[in-house]
């Protein structure tokens, strides 16, 4: 049988393009001989739909897009995902299904393990399925699962079944799964990892087929694949774009040694990747063209334009430059080059000026008291609104240039350079930051050697220095990804090694600065554990603070 | 037998200060002749104690805690919350617990039913208990639950199971139920009347005991209380604030009409005290004494004055007048009419200079293209960075204004108005905030009559009213209460006589100001469905708008 994987770029909410993408898909995927294509979970509504799952004129919305494919695919089965009402009188009012849609027939297979943590809230919206039935096509039966049905098979079990256990008593012939399993720079291996565990066990083939393309701060990678039953893998779809392949079951069988269609890249590359195609598609979904950040001349404004002049275009991208009296020429002159070598426009507006209007109009107020953050953080705030006066005159979205490691310990200040609307970089620590910029420059200097070299510096008083106020990225930055991503406490952090008090201060510095967090923007997704919806921290609590 | 019903103000996280809240109250409950005392739902770390659950350092100060407990209360039974380790091999990590303490020995009753909608992520932490177990204790059967564990009794059942119906099955004497049921304003109705429910289900007396106090934007507003067997409330404990009560079960027995001790008040009135409450508790619990605000002479502005006078004490709040070229005179007569009657300090900074400024450094780029939404937004961003100037020098708290309304609609600007550590008034719709002016006017005018009685303006152009931009309050907050409250769509809207173009309007400005929402401080949630952790939406999405 010729099955047709579809890893597209949904958009929540858009049924018309959503239903559009599906059925043109579908058409050629017929065209081509295919005798059934499979989509991702939830691709009519777009995945996550959050709350939207709310609202009766959603679901509807889903269920018509649903006939409507029924309608247009008459000469080809079709496998997609889709929320569906709960028809019981008791528990949630939704089930998270996998609709097969044949000759104008639908039949539901309904998830039953449902993620809720992390970025995960399933069971905010869905009742868990207990039936286990199997789909009967062209004389082959089909365990249809959705995402994290396969996914209980590790050493540390979330749920008590698995629905796999239970399908394998009617012998099917061959899995498919349908996925909404957003990107880490961790994750195509473990996925790959759970996959190939499933077939080690039940000792037949699998089809997999993911989403590609962000939604705000998620970032889907795809990756689908087929796994032989002697657990190869066949026909891996590009990670980070769109794509249609056609397999044929009977070759899932074939002991081969497949060839992999992906290749091996390192994890900075992945970031980077991943991080293009989040702005991309950012400024694609909302209608937007054009880009602007402050650029100070440092790494990360650097790293920043960079991935964004690759995801929307050189010409799309404006620096901003804002020198203060604190402002060295080199920031200013690497600043320039860094804006000239990749060819994008830049501007200039000096905030001196501004900033003694601010000094003369709080001097009945502040008086003689001494230059404080106060003072460090009218600067940052008075860029942050020529920023937004630039994105509002022009139609610009401003991008945050934040790193992961200031927002963890609030070395960044709010309604000031903490501004934008989408973070960048908000999900990688500076040392990460440091291999972007390496990895960036591998062929050819885009970013300027002087703004990798040069101590990183806010610029906010005079021979301002990160290390005055922070250890030494390389010690914080472990710290932070042990606290963060492990979730070890201070007993573990000493066990490790790491000095007592640099363990306590930097944890209580990332407790206290949680309301800073609560206010910045969405940042792109790339870690096993990022800021924003993944990481949900009370801002009252007295916890190692 | 004589038990004591403790409603308790916790702090998330501070296992010091709530362990001795605890030890103090049974010891004195104790000497008032109780055998049992009774805490609320994860009393120990506080509610909702979020991601810190994911710490094993987090869990094992849990323990200790109530180990802790168990050393000091010899000579009273504690029944107290606390989240506890699952010892299963499969499922989620925890359990959400009520620990029965008695004579050193503890005995864990498990929460089966884990709410995980709108503030609520139960799931994310906790496995669903499936055994139930009765307590024996002097001769009395008891059967203990937790908060949601009563819920599932309405004609809308979530679940289904029902852990009451399990434990009938024992034959209970009465029941003890343990809360964290956060407070809006029909919430005190709703929550009686499940309660009540269960016991005219159940037919024996109930007793249920609540959180008080807040935890960032979550308010609990206390009002646990005793039903007896005849479904009469009995010693209802006061709302918003701390309290412990003694009653004797077998009262619960004897069928008299009980005296409630509650007062029916308005939800106005309710939601005044919450909200005062609310303030008062976040900069208690974050260690701060002072206040600042933007004072525009609105009705915004002079009502979260009052409220924030009320919280912290006149003089602890400062009034900050901001005017420009476009502020009226008696705007300005006004704010400080309000500053003079509450006792408050207020100073003046003028805008007008600042704004040339930015004028005279964006000349080169903004050239002379139109008066517009850029420069609005300069002024309302001025504003920002002064009230942030003067909190970072002063140590205070910047309070948002906003209202609900302007939130929904994102009638406000991001990193201007939209400021502060706290919104006080941003789940409260402008029409309530009218209601809130006349009910803290209703003795004498505090706030300044033309301050209630002019048309709204943000004051940002010359002549500048809300209702150029948008539909009559009156209009806007009704279909905004359909549309976010009781979630209804575009159709219902219409079927209910709603004009379809105002309708669509509307909802396409909801769904499309998202991104500025997501950048808010909390807000202090008075209604079914607040901004922030309780409605979870997409920000790229394309949906009604």
């Amino acid at each position: 049988m010729k099955i047709a994987l579809a890893q597209l770029n949904y958009h929540i909410g858009n049924f018309e393009v959503n239903t559009q993408k599906i059925i043109q898909s579908a058409t050629k995927a017929q065209s081509l001989g295919a005798e059934l294509i499979v989509f991702a979970e939830l691709a009519v509504s777009g995945y996550p739909p959050r709350d939207f799952l709310e609202f009766d004129d959603f679901i509807n919305r889903c269920a018509f897009a649903v006939s409507d494919i029924a309608d247009h695919c008459k000469d080809i089965a079709v496998i997609v995902g889709t929320p569906i009402k709960n028809p019981a009188e008791k528990g949630k009012p939704l089930f998270n299904a996998a609709a097969f849609i044949s000759n104008g027939e639908v039949q539901y297979f309904r998830k039953a393990l449902l993620p809720n943590y992390d970025v995960f809230d399933e069971y905010r919206y869905f009742e868990p399925s207990h039936e286990f039935e199997i789909l009967h096509f062209k004389g082959k039966k089909i365990a249809v699962t959705v995402c994290e049905d396969l996914w209980n098979i590790g050493n540390d079990p979330l749920y008590t079944i698995n629905p796999m256990d239970e399908l394998m008593k009617h012998q099917p012939d061959f899995m498919i799964n349908i996925a909404a399993s957003p990107f880490d720079y961790l994750q195509a291996k473990t996925r790959t990892a759970v996959l190939q565990k499933n077939v080690e066990k039940y000792k037949i083939p699998l089809i997999y087929v993911n989403h590609v393309g962000s939604q705000t701060e998620l970032l889907f990678d795809g990756g689908s694949m087929s796994i032989s039953a002697d657990n190869q893998i066949f026909n891996q779809l590009p990670f980070f774009r769109e794509d249609m392949q056609i397999i044929e079951t009977d070759s899932l069988f074939t002991p081969i040694t497949a060839i992999r269609s992906s290749i091996e890249v390192s994890e900075t590359e992945l970031i980077h990747d991943a991080l293009v195609m989040g702005i991309k598609n950012y400024f694609e979904k909302l209608g937007f063209t054009k880009a602007i950040l402050g650029l100070s001349g440092g790494i990360d404004s650097a790293v920043t334009m960079v991935l964004a002049a690759r995801a929307l275009g050189a010409e799309n991208v404006l620096g901003l430059l804002m020198p203060s009296q604190f402002s060295s020429q080199h920031s200013v002159d690497d600043a320039i080059q860094l804006a000239n070598s990749l060819g994008s426009p830049f501007k200039t507006i000096p905030i001196e000026k501004l900033y003694t209007s601010f000094e003369n109009q709080l001097e009945t107020e502040f008086k003689d008291l001494p230059f404080g953050i106060a003072e460090e953080n009218i600067q940052a705030r008075i860029r942050g609104v020529l920023l937004m006066a630039m994105s509002n005159k022009f139609g610009h979205i401003v991008l945050n240039t934040s790193n992961k490691s200031e927002a963890a310990v609030g070395y960044g200040t709010l309604y000031g350079d903490m501004n934008g609307g989408l973070s960048v970089l908000g999900d990688v620590y500076k040392t990460r930051v440091f291999e972007l910029a390496h990895f960036i420059n591998k062929d050819s200097e885009v970013i300027p050697s002087n703004t990798i070299a040069k101590p990183p510096s806010a610029e906010l008083r005079p021979n301002q220095k990160d290390s005055d106020s922070l250890p030494d990225y390389d010690i914080l930055d472990q710290i932070l990804f042990q606290y963060i991503e492990c979730r070890n406490g201070p007993k573990e952090l000493i066990a490790m090694g790491f000095e007592e008090k640099i363990v306590n201060r930097v944890l209580k510095l990332v407790n206290t600065n949680e309301y800073k967090r609560h206010q910045t923007p969405p940042i792109l997704r790339v870690t096993t554990k990022a800021f924003g919806m993944g990481r949900r921290m009370p801002i009252v609590a007295k916890y190692l603070s």
